[in-house]
Formats: C-alpha cells, structure tokens, sequence
C-alpha cells in the first residue's frame, strides 16, 4: 500500500515530472532495429515518458528522434519526407537533420538567417542488441551504452519482441519483478514454454506453491530470492534480477534453453512498451526456438496485423475462454504468459491505485523496489550515474541453483548471477 | 424545471451521494437469473449505483456480488476462477467466499494469518421472479424480500428481460411514470403491442389524445390516473402505479393480455438497466406470447448478439426509418415502444439537464415524483424503511376502467388497484 | 507566435465568447442546399459556432433552423416529424414553425395558453448559390445576403461541396491565406489540378519557390501578392483575397479555367467545415469539369459514403502512400490538394496551440489576419457591420498578373481584383 502521493511520484513519467526527469537520465529502448530498416526509410511515431517524437534513419545512416511537431506551425513531422540527410516537413519545406538543426527553409527569402535560430528538439538514436536506444536527458550527461547481456551478445543469441501495454509501466514492471504470481497466473502454462520443457527445476516448482521470498539490494537494482525445499538438506532456489529502472531477468530452467528478459518503457503514464527478449549466451537460437517466437509463443505475442499491438485485449476481454480454463489448459482462461499477464495488470485500471492494496510477505520484492525508485529521486545528484545506468550494474544474470540451507543464495549463486556473454550458465 | 443543485441530487447515485445512500437501502434488480444458470458458472461483470462488482454462484448454489477488483493488488476478478465455494483471483490465487471472507491465500507462508484480516466487498444475491436481486446497504438493514406482484408470479406467468440504455436512469424513468407520451411517441404503434389488440379501452385511448392528469401519493410512491371523456357520464381511466423507488407497471387492456412493468435501475450516472416485464397474475404465458417477447417484441428489444445492448442505438441513429415515419407507421421512424422511448430520452444527453425544461399539466406526475424523491433524502432516518422498501408498498397493480364522473378513481378502483397474484384482474 | 490568451481569442467561438460573439453578425453557410431538397423534407442535424441545430424546410419551402433540443422535456427534434408547416417533436407532439414559435401543444388541455410562452430558438434559413445560409445574431441586425461572387452567379456556373474538418476552423482558415504552402505541401499536384494545367502562370510559379509576400487591408480582409521574377523588369504576381470573417479564394491559372474559392466555418471548436467551391464568371461549368469535382478531385474530396466526411482521415493516416511520396507524386504521400491541407492541419492538435510557433517573413498574411480578426473584436459597435458583412467588401476576386517591378501590386491589378459576374477575368 502506497500513499497516494506516492503513488504519483512513482508513475508520472512526463516532462518535469521527478520520476520523468529520473528516467531521462537512462537510455531508453525507443524502437525495435527494424522498424528502421535503412538510410532514408519512412519515418515513424514514437512516443516515449509523454512526449510525440518522429524517428528516422538518414541517409549516412545516423538516427534521430525528433520532436513530432515542426517548429514552424506545429503541423506533424510525420507526413515529413526523409531526404538527403534530412526530414523536410510537408506543410513549408523546412528541413531537419538529426541533431534538430534547420539545414534548409525553402519557404523563408534567399540570404535569410532564420533557419540559424530554430532548433527542433532532437534526441540521438543508437543501434545495438537488435534495439534502436534514445537519451532523453541533457546533452552531455549520457551513460556509457548498455551491457544488458541480450543486448551485447551476436545477434543470433537474440530474439526481440515489444508489446503496447494498455497500462501505466509499473504495473506492468511489478508483474517481472514478482516471482510469486508465476504459480498462479501462468500455472498451466510452465509446461508449454519453450524455455521449461523437462528440466529439474520445474519438478520443484510445481511442488511448492508456496516459496518463501528474499530479496536484497545489487548495485543497480535487486536481486530476488525464491526457495522451495528439496529435501532435508536443500534448497531450489530461483533468482531474479531487476535492474533499475525497468529491466527484469527470468530465471532459466536448465542450461540448454534461452534466458528471457523484458523492460517496461513509459509511452505515457497510462500506456507501455513491454520488451521481451529471448537469448542464449553461449549458442545462437535455432530456427525451431526463433520461429515459435516469431509466432508469438512463449513471452512474445500475437499482434494485430501490421502493429505492435496485441490481438487479445481490453476490447475483446483477451479472448477469454472459459472453457480453456475449467479444464485448467489455462489458469484465467487467457492464452499466454504475456496475454495472462497483461489482462490482469490493465484490469487494474491505466493507473493502479495502490492506496487500495494489501500487500503480503509475497510482495517484498515489489515493496523494496517501489522503495528504490522512491530512493533514486531523492538521491539524484547532478554529476553521477544513477543507479543501473552504470554498464557495470548491468552485468548480471538470474538463474535457478539447489543450495545448501545453510548457505545465502547470493553468496552460493555468486557466479551465476554474474553475465558473460558467450559462456553459458549455470542453471537447473 | 429543477434548479441545477436538485437535479444534481436526483442523479447522482454513486457511493456517499445522498440519493446513492437511498437506493442503497432497497433491493436491487441486479441480475437475469439466467446469467448465472448454474453452481460454479463463470463469473459475470456487474455494475450498480457506480460500482464495479463481479457475480458468481458458487458450488452450493449461493450467489455473492463481490468488488470486481482483489483486495491484494487490484486486478479484476472477472479473470478469477470459480471454484469449490468460492472465486479465485487469477493473479496469486486469493480466494474469496460469496461474503468477501477470504478463505485461501497460497501466496503466503502456510500458517499466515493474513487472510483473517482481509474482507473483500461483497454483497448477497437472491433469485426471486427471474431475477437476482442485491442488497447494497448496510449489512442488517435489508427490508424483507420484494413482493412485487411480477415477482412472487409462478415462473410460466412472467418474462423479464433487460436492456443497457445510455442514460441516467431517471430520464428513462420519466418516461415510466409519464403517460402522456404513450399518444405521441407511440401512437402508430398502440395497435401493434400484444397487450393491446382487440380492447375496448384502445378505442378511447385513440379518440382522445388530451387525457387530464391526477396525480395521487400512495403509500410507496404515486398512483397516476389519466382520464379521458367515454360519454356525458362517463370518464375512462388508465391508471398507472409507480413504486419507489424506480418500479413503473403500466395499465393493462382487456383481462386477457399480459401486464407490462418496468424497474430504472443505475448502472452509474450515465447508464441504466431498463427492465422490462410482461406478466399474468391468473394464468401462464402462452408460447406465442413468450415467443413474441424473446424476439424483442412489445416493450422488450433486439440485442447485439451476445449482449442486453439493444441493435438499434444512438451510434446507428436508432435505425431511424425516415419512410416508414412518414407513411405513419412509426411517429419518429425508431421501431418499438421501448427503442422509442429510448431513442428519445439518451437523445437528451447522458443527463439531462432539467434546468431548461418548460413543463406542462401533463408533466404533473413527473414532477410529483421528483418531489417524493427529494422529500425521501431530506426524510431519512436509520430506523425505519423508505417509502416502497416495505413488501406492503408493493402489492399494488395498474388498471383501466370506466368510472361515473363524480366517482374518484383512486376510490371507484380500489380493488383493481391493489395487486392479488393467482387472481385475474378487472380492466376493459 | 500568440499569447495564450490571443489564442484563445481567436479560437473560441461558442455562444458568448469574444469570437463567438462577431461571427454571429455574419451569414453562416449553414447547409448544402441539396441537405434540404424539397418542402417537408426530411430534417437534417446542423452544428455551428458550437451549437446544435437541426434545418428543416417546411410546406411553403420556408427554411429554419432550429435549437435541436425541445423546449419541453429537451428530447432532440431530429426525430420530430415535418409535418404541415412544422417540426413535431417526437415525445409529447409540440409542433414548432420554422421561427421557432410553438403552433401546437396537443399534451395539453384545450384553451390552454401555454404554448404562447414557448419559444424554440431558431435561426432563419436562406437558399442562395447553392448554400444554405443561416444568421445566429439578434433579429433586426442581419446584414444584407452574401455577394461573394460564387454565390451570385447562375447555378451552372459553380460547384459547392463542404467536408468535415476534425481541427478549429482557425488552423484550416489559415492554410487557405498562406500561399506559402502551396510550393510544398501541393508541389506535385499543381500540375494535376484541371484548374492549373498548361498556364504560363505554372511556369512562373514552379521556377521560384521563393516568392515574396506583400500584403495589404482591403476594406473586408485582406489583399495578399506572393511575387516571383519574370525577368529584369517584371514580376509574376498570385494575388490571393482573404474577406473576413472565413472566405477565401484561390488565384486562378489562365482565363479558360475555373475560380477556386473556400470558406472555413466553426462547426465547434474543435471541428470546422471546409466548404470548397469552384466557379467560373463568364460561362457554365462543363460537364467533364463536373464529373471531376463530383468525384472528389481537385480541391474536393472523396467521402466516406452517406457523409461529408472524407474517406482520408486521422483515423487511417490518410491513407499515406509513403512509395509515391518516395516517386514525387506527392509531396507527403497524402492524396489530394485538401487532404494534403486538411492531414496537416489536424495533425496540430484539434487547436493549434500557437505558443509554440516560430513565424517567418512568409507568414506575414497569417499574422496580419489574425490581427484583423482580433482588432474587429475591440471594434464592435452594435449600429455597425463588422468588416467583411457588407456585401461591397465581397465584391472581389483574386488573380494572377504580370506587372512591371515598379508597379504595385494592388495599383496594377486594380480591375482584375473586383468581382464582376458574367464577365471574364484577366488572369495568366
């Protein structure tokens, strides 16, 4: 349970907004590699923490994401054409490069400077891990690029989806950070995974519905403890990552089948972008794991044809099927983990009210991470990396170890909970 | 004409408004029993006086309205699953009984105590005359079940059906207590009605279309009486009953035909259940008769199918049939009594705003109503039931007679005006 | 670039508002006369300067527009019936002429007088050049009817048609006074444009997409010359002619082509029709001309069936067509010299908010409009028309000239600026 001016301060991600300013400091996944597939290819929308941008690729290939809006008359930079390294507004020619430099006014006299006092808003786009990255914060302050294991690994490691989440983020990123709701949610579905099928540990999960929760603070974020008991003298424990501000970890399931992971983007405060990314570090998918991802199984979804957004949703009660569900193929009666996931958080509401909830011993990991974000906006200072930001914050990995009882899971899962991209990992 | 503080009392029903603290202690029409046809059917969305709640029967045959949304995180329980005895969250499995108690938590240690301390919402169902119906007040203020007379009716005797309008309920509702439309806005269609063909009391309906208005308080709510002019001694009156707080029955022709009744129920302050009901105190509906009703016939609709949304609607303009207005088949072109109406009063905006209406005589009961209303806030004391909560304010029927001038109808229809179920009824 | 509070001035215009206020002191185009083809035509909804009406043409061919909400019980009268000389509201049967007085009250009892205290807003309704035209001030301060010349010249001689706009009629208005826009927004269709082709005046404008703008008050607008060099001693002058309060027309190409002319009407202030007119002084339109306007070429458009709205819109992207964009058969792969406007202009929002503007020197007729616009607030005296009212302000049209550097542009092209139905213009 939140006050509710917490609340606020934990979902507002627009302009001038604490967490928004917070978040600004971060690079932000903004689109997938191919939705801009090459030099002088069709611009597209982007909204991202409330604000309308247009991105491009120009003709060198530099990406930029521009105010969506001409400084001219305010008509749409999208109806714009993407020329000679440049994006010229279709209502009077003015044309921008993507740095937001005026490189062309074709409607203003010859010899005139005006073009010299007008600076479209422009954020610089960079491409790696099969994502387009932005920085929305002030020139000069960027991090180092991401390390994010899947986004550093060849591209044949990798595979990588976005969802649009009818939902403010964080509801959405607290269904990655708790671990607990996988028994109940998503109980009929362990098996279907690609990612589960035959391995030891889902012989635990599905013995222990009840795990007990540890959760402790990393560098950039959480690390999050989930045991069952084994037998006398053991423990299976499942490790999660969250990495600030919006990254989570799946724990694998044995070592021969891909990590997954997401990030949890604010297109507005009542709308997401939900990023799941399938990945291998030491071997790349095979054609089997890649199509039935490009089908939308697994934590990807099935879209509505040409969008991002999924098929099943609000409008249709995510094709709900009762049926499905009183013969426990599904535990809600909606197909997919992600799909499973989503109906429930938009069901809250686009904003969750957490003056409303009760909070159990369950939810400490959502507790501690609430509380972190909370942290992060007092703690800002102008000259250091806030936390995560830093690639050194970003080099981890969740993972599922038996341990002794005797023995704290970060210290015995230590290695594990390590990345490094092209060795595999250790996981059952 | 209301001043606008007044309307604003008569509309608003949300929870803490005054007039939402009225209705809240009387029994609801809710639900058609059909909707819940089974132990252990699906859950189904309700919404009443603004709140969003979930329905389900449970194994035993207990009906609960709980709050849609799970005490622990606020996700819908729309998603639940119904199981043994009670409806399960879909997100960490919380499980709740038809009273709110939470009576699993697997999401805790086993040995937590946690559950004791939640109380999910929840209000009773009972089925009574094809209907559930809820009690949204304080837990022991319930008044005795309804005994309205389409209600205690064997099942064979009665059809009940719903349709959603948009709308306050209080406009539609208008159109209940007020019969001096019924010439207007139905006029080519009086012969067509089931309840009509063939009677005497048509002939005098047609022949005078300035019928006067006395307007009577009954014990629990008015008794109407429009009169018309039969010959130089003789009035014929059409007397309609309104029971408070929104239950209307509209006077019958001939003893043959089935009586209709309406009950103007909130679904928030923009929306509202309009009910719909064909009865016969004496004998069981005949097939033909069922069957013209279910395909949406006399007072009841067409729906979308698989909704209570009616096929005609303001998105569509009601299917306005310009022609067939003009060859006066219908007087504005909508089809059936209740799309006329209905067409009509969502015409008016979600709520109408009464501070520029200009009303007439024939407006008396209409404005009688709203005075009872309002006089039920400012009377309210915690003791005692309101006006028409008391089954005895319910055992009342509409009627059509002939009676001498200088007899008063409530007088002169004394007996016809009291409801006898089991026994035919006197009206010409 | 406008103060907040400019921009506020000049957008609103509901009943009340500065603007609201000056634009009812003016004839509305209110309705396509075809709208209303015949005497107890079916009645049409109308909204203007945010107020909704619904026209009818009664018996005697007498139009009116009245306040679509009745007087009585505000039910809409779109679903009244036109009956003898009147509108019958559907729901109690008042009947109302076309001046709004109530002629019938048939709810109420014989001899009563109420109705004579019943009066229904209504504006007048007066057929001229294909449009109806409507007039929303106090009685008794109608200016004399348009002349704008379209509007005086025989039926053959023009072509009318209008489409929704979703944007405030100010945003729209100024694409159509910014002549700037056409070298861009337009590039790749003036040749299309049966209006433009093979003139010597495309050779000029298509040379120099530079021209230069010299605006001058005319005694109802504003006169605007964009010049382009001929040769040493000439200039190519489009001369473009703004009368206030919403009129526009277009310079011509050559004499054998028809005039183009528009006028920006506030349907609320977040919608606005566009009407689009052609025509030509001196001869009838042909039939090969009609055909082409009919099917929504030129400055007209294609609609969603049964509507004025277009068939490109928000809701589709326009139907943007990013490969001929790419090939230069648009500018911005939107089809059609209004859409191209129209996808622009919505794109700013549904107001503009011109805070955030960076005006150029070829925004000089932009600015002084609004200027104009403005300063006729501070000048309204009740005895006086506003400029542009009088029927001498409208007498003009717009040209396209060559003149000798030296000359003025509105000294030179004197004659060729007045209207003159019947004869036929200078124009290159």
């Amino acid at each position: 349970m939140l006050t509710e001016q917490n609340n606020e301060r934990l979902v507002r991600t627009g302009p001038g907004t604490p967490m928004g300013e917070l978040f600004r400091r971060y690079w932000i996944p903004a689109l997938l590699a191919e939705e801009l597939p090459g030099p002088d290819c069709d611009p597209v929308r982007v909204q991202l923490l409330g604000e309308k941008l247009v991105a491009i690729k120009d003709t060198q290939g530099r990406i930029g994401l521009l105010d969506e809006f001409c400084s001219h008359r305010t008509a749409s930079l999208f109806f714009g054409r993407n020329e000679e390294c440049g994006l010229r507004c279709a209502y009077h020619g003015w044309k921008y490069d993507v740095e937001g430099n005026c490189v062309d006014m074709p409607s203003e006299p010859e010899g005139s400077t005006f073009a010299e006092k007008i600076k479209q808003t422009a954020y610089p786009g960079v491409e790696l891990g099969g994502v387009i990255w932005t920085y929305m914060g002030p020139k000069g302050t960027e991090p180092p690029l991401p390390e994010l294991e899947w986004a550093v690994l060849p591209e044949r490691h990798r595979f990588v989806s976005k969802r649009w989440q009818e939902s403010n983020y964080l509801q959405a990123m607290e269904g990655g950070i708790d671990s607990s709701h996988v028994s109940f949610a998503h109980r009929f579905n362990i098996d279907d995974d690609p990612m589960h099928a035959g391995t030891e540990g889902l012989t635990y999960l599905k013995a222990d519905t009840r795990p007990k929760f540890e959760v402790a603070e990393s560098d950039g974020g959480l690390v999050i403890g989930a045991r069952r008991t084994v037998d006398e003298d053991n423990y299976y424990w499942r490790i999660t990552q969250w990495i600030m501000p919006w990254y989570t970890i799946i724990p694998p399931f044995g070592t021969h089948n891909p990590l997954g992971g997401h990030a949890w983007v604010p297109i507005d405060d009542e709308n997401c972008w939900a990023w799941s990314i399938n990945y291998h570090p030491a071997r790349p998918l095979t054609d089997s794991e890649l199509d039935s991802m490009r089908r939308g199984e697994g934590i990807h979804v099935k879209y509505l044809p040409g969008t991002y957004r999924p098929l099943a949703s609000k409008d249709n009660d995510y094709l709900i099927d009762r049926v499905a569900q009183r013969e426990k193929r599904t535990f809600s009666g909606v197909e997919g983990i992600s799909m499973q996931d989503a109906s429930l958080q938009e069901s809250m509401g686009a904003i969750c009210d957490r003056t409303k909830e009760r909070l159990g011993t369950s939810d400490a990991a959502i507790i501690l991470a609430r509380r972190r974000l909370l942290a992060a906006l007092d703690a800002r200072t102008d000259g250091e990396l806030p936390p995560g930001a830093d690639p050194g914050d970003q080099r981890v990995r969740s993972t599922s170890v038996i341990l002794p009882k005797a023995v704290a899971f970060q210290e015995g899962a230590r290695d594990a909970l390590v990345s490094a991209p092209g060795e595999n990992f250790v996981s059952i």
